[in-house]
């Protein structure tokens, strides 16, 4: 049995333990984790300071250096979050449907949790906390896969949880951490059929490919997101410039960002130049097609076909005119990823067909795409944002770390 | 472009079209589908003879042979399955929740069909007709890869139903069949990630094992059934006796039937030979451990160690005294399959604490395993029983075909 597996199992045996736990003992627990961050910081700060001195040491760019590094108001927030997760409402033990059927057996199903999840995330430390605390609210152990630039801050992060779990007598195997940084060891967790439940990958285009194409456990695709706005010929144009550039702007490395723009012909030539103007303000590369760059003339540069299909993360802009409502839904079934999608429209039918036809996780009507969140959405927390069909659409709280069970209350029936 | 691919690009485009078409026009193609078979039942019964006689120069077993047959009567039976989901309501469209955040959006979570969906399956023609029927209430366009040995039948199914499809004014495309039934063509259609939006496979052990091991695609996994029926101390045995003979005899190739007894030590004395005089009404070999083979004597033969991990899927039952409820649940962790689990007891506490314990789809108090079916917990409808935890878990309707998205309803709000 290799290391992972024996993780696994451990993992197996803990999920039984707290699936069964009572919502006090699980808050109790994350009371403790949050009195153990803060208490052994300085522990936290050194393991952190191991990370970035070696990632100084490779060169890494500054923008990762700091979405690595930890401080105090940093740990501070950490603290908060599983504090804020503490506070949320218990998914586990709900009755979503009780029903006695003519031969009186009595039907129910109960939200139960899903047993153990794995989750495989790229740099930021902060998740390594984030995500513990969501699962073991929701009642599941967890085996966390994260990025080896931040493995000891990850490391001590996770020491400090397991022994906060075992102070408030719950098994430290809730929370584990996989040992080994390699691409195998990332491999193994994808095919650890027998222990895992579930499988959720956090982070760039390529790690959710190489889930979906190597993983044998079931799998939650979040977060690759090409979202357009679409300026129906009826928009309200300020408004239209307005959620665009919020759409683009206010965090362009986000998967709900918007990458592209359409524009129904009718209003092209009076939108674009408006859009256009509040775009430089952070020096937005608009990539157009013919008829939007003879519009805009030098403002832009001719787009290439690979534009319409690529999730920028930064500020640049693909940029389209359509013939009408037909092209512009079209277009998004085509080059959309099922993420987020925006009309602005003051033209009751289009909303309302638009709402119908776009088959996105999150489909607007005169908002920025930058709401699809799982605190935007009242949600009062978020592991990730499913851009699947399976189990889970958009943003995804503790009621979709959820499966259900039917509890059966018989008399003797028999069929 | 291969065929298969076509086929999943002209179902991704039905689907579109099927995503947005109203209850009205889903039941008029469902009852154009249900007329079509009435009337072309001769050109049905001609494929089915085609196949039934290549299946006898094979040597097909007369079982099976019953299995693949159609008759007036049996054609009859799928034509008012058809009808049947037609009465259902329909789960598309219903706006689960729906809230006004404080910045004014009002965001809703809408019922959607899940898309295109595959379905792999092995001998009855009759799924060909369920499956589609269901997925078409559903909104969802199919694919259906069928058995060899059925490929005549499905095939002129197939035909019939596009027609019909055509004819009510729905893409042909909602419904294909791929017309290879070779190993590659299972596999292709496994990893049909362009396409497929969840492939639901159908049939024994070694299908859906190959299946969770080759898909690339969103996969629910249906029908292992490893069930336990547990005796506890407190137990009627006579009760349990009728409830483990049910759960054995009624039909022991399904997934929902008993293959294992455990019995409390404190009662196996009394309860065994009672039990065994049930079972032997159908000549059950029973599997005793060595506790249970010292009570049943020569009635039983003594369990192999594969004996408890085995879907017998016939008149053998395994048998296994435990000492309490304890090792009772700590077995059926071990040994089930998470489908379906029963305790025959008169402890109110011990009930409650097996329902809460034990892990599985379906949890049943005094009551047979054998009820763990859609159409008995008041679905409806069934197109399978999940024994995962994503997703959906246990019996799948209408609405276990479903997906969601968010639907947002904005007045130009920016984040």
């Amino acid at each position: 049995m290799t290391n992972l597996e024996q993780q696994g199992r451990a993992a197996k045996e803990a999920a039984r333990v707290l699936a069964v736990a009572s919502s006090a003992q699980k808050d109790a627990a994350l009371e403790a984790i949050a009195q153990a961050l803060e208490a052994r910081q300085a522990e936290l700060l050194a393991a952190n300071a191991r990370d970035l001195s070696a990632a100084k040491e490779n060169g890494m760019r500054p923008a990762l250096l700091d979405r690595l590094s930890l401080d105090e108001g940093r740990i501070a927030g950490i603290v908060e979050g599983v504090r804020q997760v503490k506070a949320l409402p218990d998914p586990i033990g709900a009755v979503t449907k009780m029903d006695t059927r003519p031969n009186g057996l009595i039907i129910g199903k109960r939200r139960v949790p899903l047993g153990v999840i794995g989750i495989i995330y790229e740099a930021r430390p902060n998740v390594t906390v984030d995500a513990a605390a969501l699962c073991l609210k929701s009642g599941n152990a967890v085996i966390l896969r994260g990025g080896k630039e931040a493995f000891h801050s990850n490391s001590a992060f996770v020491a400090v949880m397991r022994d906060a779990l075992a102070a408030a007598g719950l098994p430290q195997d809730c929370v584990a951490l996989v040992a080994d940084t390699s691409r195998e060891s990332a491999r193994a967790l994808m095919n650890l059929t027998s222990y895992l439940d579930v499988l959720i990958p956090r982070g760039g285009a390529g790690l959710i490919r190489s889930v979906v194409e190597e993983a044998r456990v079931p799998v939650i695709q979040t977060g690759v997101g090409v979202c357009h706005i679409y300026v129906h010929q009826e928009a309200d144009l300020e408004m239209a410039a307005d959620i665009l550039f919020n759409a683009k702007c206010s965090r362009p490395s986000v998967c709900n960002a918007a990458e592209c723009v359409l524009v129904d012909r009718a209003v092209a030539a009076q939108f674009l130049p408006l859009a256009q103007k509040r775009l430089q303000e952070k020096q937005v590369e608009l990539r157009a097609d013919g008829e939007a760059l003879a519009i805009l003339g030098a403002a832009a540069k001719p787009a290439v076909p690979e534009d319409w299909d690529t999730e920028f993360g930064d500020f640049t802009l693909a940029v389209k005119v359509v013939a009408d409502f037909e092209e512009a839904v079209d277009f998004i079934a085509a080059h959309g990823t099922g993420h987020s999608e925006a009309i602005v429209t003051r033209d009751y039918f289009a909303a309302q067909r638009f709402l119908d036809q776009v088959d996105a996780a999150a489909v607007y009507v005169n908002a920025s795409t930058r709401f699809t969140d799982g605190f935007e959405f009242g949600l009062g927390a978020e592991i990730g944002i499913s851009t699947q069909k399976m189990h889970a659409r958009g943003p995804m709280g503790l009621e979709e770390l959820t499966s259900c069970k039917y509890v059966i209350y018989g008399a003797g029936q028999v069929r």
